[in-house]
């Protein structure tokens, strides 16, 4: 099942792959339904909160009618950053599958993690290397090109 | 300066207060001008990521055409919360004007300070206490209602 998801995650990576932008893509499942989805089009549209989380929370909040995404989960090929993190505490999430690790700007684990950090309000679960391979090598090949 | 400036996210706090949404306004300022307006709204949309600091980023990066805002400043009557202050350092935004502290979620010193995390790219001069209690008020008087 993780693995189904991660692969939904994975054909949104690819939209951004297309585009010319870094392929990170998520997706947001409740009940076993995909609510939303995103993918990374940050250079695009020129605007660095269009990141694939970001834009898969707004997609998700819409469909619900709310901003809080209780009792959902987010597959996601690479390791949120802090906003992105941070958004995942303030909408609720449940859960969050993780594909690669981001060593660099990583906010889940790699360079801090705001996921344990109990400090706040909402504590997220998370679990990574979800299809890590699949979700290392499309970024792997998009920084070689 | 700095009074200036930040009043003019005061504005932008009343129009979230005059909504119902808790009463919160950014401002982001290059070369003497007001680049990008902000406020929450994120009940309103159903969306938590409509935050004061991520709207103002967002018009700024359209205005510049660029999700780099380079030598820019944001002046905000709250602290910026996990989220926000992550936006704040991916748009490489150099200073931040802070009006109050939040010391339920602030990332900007109260529960953390991802500014002062050298771990990151990009290191975000910060300032507090701008206008601190007219900044203080707003939210109290919108609580107490």
């Amino acid at each position: 099942m993780k693995e189904k998801y991660m692969k939904e995650a994975l054909k949104q990576a690819q939209k951004a792959y297309d585009l010319g932008e870094v392929p990170v893509g998520a997706v947001i499942v409740k009940d076993g339904k995909i609510i939303g989805r995103g993918y990374n089009s940050k250079e695009k549209n020129y605007d660095t909160t269009k990141h694939a989380e970001i834009i898969a929370i707004q997609k998700a909040s819409k469909k619900m009618k709310s901003w809080r995404l209780n009792n959902c989960e987010m597959y996601v090929t690479l390791e949120p950053c802090s906003m992105c993190a941070g958004a995942i505490i303030q909408a609720r999430i449940k859960k969050v599958y993780i594909g690669a690790m981001d060593y660099k700007t990583g906010a889940c684990g790699s360079v801090l993690n705001l996921f344990d950090d109990f400090k706040f309000n909402h504590y997220v679960e998370n679990e990574n290397g979800i299809l890590k391979n699949e979700c290392e090598n499309i970024l792997k090949k998009f920084f070689k090109e």
